[in-house]
């Protein structure tokens, strides 16, 4: 550290200190944007104080990135350009963060990691080059290519860590306060491979764990889910209608999207109800096995089939049915790498306990069919015959 | 607590339960619009974990409220209006809290605690009827005024407590991390007057102390207090201009203010330049005898002549020059009330450290005076003249 | 709460308001002592921030029983009789707590949980009666007898939810930081047993994970295992020879114990090894399935046995070999109730992730050989002869 | 950080990295000994989670020492001698620490910060040379002298920063929760002085009010201030009778004391009261001005025949009157240099709070007689004839 570095003050790690590239990369409007983004998107309308943004979250990575090349012994270019990758990991993200990235990816056909076209053309590129890195290179390492780039993204990387302490420390739940220092110091390269240096299983398990419990308890709460995927229709509406293009629309922050659906006359009563945490409910929410398999997972189209199966037999308009059936979640965790007798593994092939997480993350698996307050009795009756299942909720 | 309570999960004071009557007040929308009020405005452009909101915070006075009342063995229905006022004391206040409150006082002669309009021409007041509540009385509450109502509003209330604890959380600072509990367990009614328990004089002081180390490092922070500047001059302008009805703006979200001064021609370059971080820079930050008496805690009028005269010197646009000159600050903790001997005295009475405390507050008062990046050499020199301070920063 | 209660300041619990009856009981000699006996033994040799006692768990464990009988509207006596079983839970253990557990037995023929003696034969039984209580009734009480005795010892006792959350304090681990209080939230009592309500199951869960993952990192630290296994061998040593009585012994405070042991000729060694942290070392770590089964979980006799036998092959002193093979450990956790569909339900049935931590219980046992420095080389060979394993530990 | 540096887990700091002079030096008897010296000794009286130890606490010295070096660009072997010296800086204590000191003084005639004679006599001076460290300058550095010998003790030394950090999360109560990583980063040295940079006197008077309140609510507790009161007695008179060597008695445990304080005829008493918490009572606790001024700050004769005159009046045994009178306190942080303009002020000079702390300070301070229950009543009158005060404590 020299004397002269930039430190700021954060709730979660203390003081930060910024290298130059840092400095340079905060003072663009992209990352400036992220200062309007909620890290958890709707959590709030349940967890009232999770309202840390992904500004303060990208500080975060970039610190622990910090870390962990010091911690590696890798020295610059590379670990200048993997803090920059850190740092500007988040600006591909749209409002409210994943809970847009379906209808951008509809409308935009790219996902948020694909962050090339911010990184070739926009400010933050130029902030790059004349920090002398390569935007590429930097894009790659966001995407978890590239030397070390699984430190960024990866099974064990940064981001995860500093998300699960932060969204615990601003929600409340403690479930995610994971040892992150231990993940960092049992960090090593085996022939370029990050893996934890032996006798980290409970160290490894112990991040997979937090993120099992915080998805029950936080990520996936039904609250925050029927939100989301009420943004999700708003959005879609908004840019079918070409209210906005969807680069437009992928560089909105949250209270922009809010104020467009606002004025956009199909999404405004959406709007109102965001606002108003006056939210659609519940009229069907099924574990698996207790509807058929295949609803489960449910592509945009078939479920905008559905959606209209199910309003047209409960007489209501289409708008009023919102069916929610997302993938059986997955564990990247699982696959970290860790050494064992000198050789690497993954986690999976040593833990008992990752089936057993596996069996946990499909079980806090629901399909959720959702509707207003007026229309929910009807929609739970036409779902439930059309989705075969009697996983209603009671009135 | 009955089972049945519903909890809400926070980051400062873990589990809060609601009593119906929360329960009926967060229904509302004038309580849910505080979800998008930042607690502390523009200090996150300091402390970036400092995006907590005015809803939050609500709750966490409403438990404190609770308690005090449990403790002090008040019954209802004072006990419900109390807790009502403390749940409902900040709806009030308009976009960005404390920034936007003397633009709002020019235009529509009220303080944000005067919150009688709301009580009684809103769902709010119906919904407190509906709970047998007299909008009146809660507002009186609310001001400080009535049984106890310096439990909300007073030299020791619960609004103070919150805040402390919970902006030290989200800042990282941990200057206002008080003990709140013990002032709590130490609240006593002596002749229906709200006081400290004896042997209690540090506990009060810690209060007190907090606040004043929270003034030097986060409330008044320079930064802060320059888009605090630049978002009175904006709103002065839409609202001058007859872009928003004043009723309306105080109504408004920290965001949709943002949308509107980004519409309007005359504001948007503020807007812009609060969302991308590039603000005004300090010309002047001078001290109190650094620059004459006259100039300490001016009038918005004379404020207006005085950037007038300096801009008019410095061949700049008058709206190139921000002059910022608050009243010295008072210390409201320092009435309250201790119980010495059997008798109650105030703290300042009895305490060496109020004196010393008064003398930090004013030593920590600057005058500013603001200009963008091209105009700042000017506005420095002609704000030298005009001010009679050579307190300039240094470019 | 009384205006007039006592309160004392935890670490953990901030307040904790004490009732007439636990201000009679902590005024005894016996739960005085337990602020000499410390809450994790020789766990603070690794940790060394461990250095909690059992009195301020004692004090935790009181405060959550309070917590939960208010919760669930059980009312005197038998509230009083609760939250007095919690205070004193702990005043049978030994010096050392669990790790001189096993001499005592030997040598007395019962188990700390059976405090009868204690509260028969006492100032703490006098104490009881004077507030009305019955001293039996107590004492089944702390060995989970009796109405809701389960909430001070059984699967989801306050005593669990007091040590994670302590243990995680004072060692900074953060596996153990549960949400407890979501724990009491949840309780309910059906038909007189004690369950969690609906949709806790992840709140059951993540009470045995805590417990999992301090056990693999905190409570089964090899060097606290080695020190305990030198504490048991010195305690057999004083017991066997009379130097003090078995009623005696289970009375000593830690450090007593240690003065003892200093005294003693064939002690004194084991003493200043404590003392100075000059612990035997692990010639021998063997995992289940790299040792035969009949080596698991080893009666006393056994064990003795297998140490000369190891120690002659060796050459050595039959002190210098230490062998520790505990039992397979199991999970109460596990048998914790929980309303599903409104009946009573095993956790064990209704969560995919107990059998994966039972599993990672089982992988996390070790059967362990210690011996000191010199003869480490000497006894790992022999080891490796007589318990037919290769898992020596390398030199 | 190289990656094979043995980390220790604090509850304070999270990892503490150990160079390999600090592993060589906690492993001698001298370092292991603060294992079991409480760093609040009779603190837990009252604060009963305050049992973390003088071990744990010079860890955490060592640490910030470690992070000031690096921070302020020091090299080796300066900065080697630095954190050894932040290392062993408690060795010198006795048993109790500051309790035992004014007894040792007395027999041995030196001060604990005088350390030279553990450091060339012992284990410690060998394991420094050993190091290439010279024991003299480690000395010397650990009074405060020689190079940057004020960061181990001076008016802003890392002693200080850890202990108010410490205390705090160990006691619960928050006053001591300071910014220590921002003293940390305002540290400079301006011609080999070491000062805090400009814009900090906030940061330098926030350490010295957390003092100041720790002192008010837990250093200064009468309950610990009586207990201390009665080891010194204590102490005194087993080192009067020659039942140890002053030499012996300035290296025992706190539990060696005690055992030895129970094994002694005139000591059994005040062993068994400390042990069971039955402590004297408070007589007379006098204020300022409400006592002569000759009585503040009394030597030890002088106290000793007060004692004697008073237990005459009173009619009882001299061991029955305990006479405590400490000298008013002082502020060494007051004398912190601070650079304003470029130059080095105190902060005494720069800052308005300096002498209202100052005046809180000699506020709190109390003048203390102490008898056992029997004879409290006729100790509180012939206290308050002798002492011509009318501070008597209600019975």
């Amino acid at each position: 550290m020299t004397p002269t570095a930039t430190t700021i003050k954060d709730s979660v790690h203390d003081y930060i200190e910024l290298c130059p590239t840092a400095e340079a990369l905060l003072d663009t409007a992209p990352m400036q944007r992220l200062r309007y983004v909620r890290q958890l998107s709707t959590v709030q309308l349940v967890y009232p104080s999770a309202n840390h943004t992904r500004f303060e979250h990208s500080l975060g990575v970039y610190h622990l990135a910090s870390r962990a090349v010091d911690r590696l012994g890798v020295d610059d270019p590379l670990a200048d350009r993997l803090r920059a990758a850190a740092l500007v990991h988040d600006v591909g993200h749209g409002p409210f963060g994943h809970q847009t990235e379906a209808a951008i990816e509809r409308h935009l056909g790219r996902h948020h990691d694909e962050i090339e076209w911010l990184l070739t053309d926009s400010e933050l590129a130029s902030a790059l080059e004349a920090q002398g890195l390569d935007p590429e290179a930097v894009a790659a390492t966001v995407d978890g290519r590239g030397p070390l780039g699984e430190l960024v993204s990866g099974s064990l990387d940064v981001d995860r860590m500093d998300y699960l302490v932060r969204d615990a420390h601003h929600t409340g739940v403690p479930y995610g306060t994971i040892d992150h220092s231990r993940l960092l110091y049992s960090l090593r390269t085996v022939d370029g491979d990050l893996a934890l240096e032996a006798g980290n299983v409970a160290t490894a398990e112990s991040a997979l764990i937090a993120r099992t419990l915080m998805n029950a308890t936080v990520y996936g709460h039904h609250v925050s889910r029927i939100a989301g995927a009420m943004l999700d229709r708003a959005s879609e509406r908004v840019l079918r209608d070409a209210v906005v293009a969807p680069e437009r629309f992928a560089r909105l922050t949250d209270s922009e999207l809010l104020s467009l659906l606002a004025e956009h006359e199909s999404t405004a009563d959406f709007e109102t109800r965001l606002r108003e945490r006056s939210l659609y409910k519940r009229a069907i929410w099924a574990q698996r096995g207790t509807v058929p398999d295949r609803f489960v997972g449910l592509a945009y189209d078939r479920t905008r089939e559905l959606e209209r199966e199910i309003a047209e037999l409960a007489g209501v308009d289409p708008s009023a049915v919102i069916v929610d059936s997302p993938p059986v979640p997955s564990s990247p965790e699982s696959r970290a790498k860790i050494v064992v007798n000198g050789e690497l593994r993954r986690l999976e092939e040593r833990s008992s306990l990752v089936a057993g997480l596996d069996a946990c993350a499909r079980e806090i698996w629901r399909l959720g069919v959702y509707a207003p307050e007026p229309a929910l009795s009807a929609v739970r009756d036409a779902a439930a015959a059309v989705l075969e299942t009697e996983a209603t909720v009671a009135p």
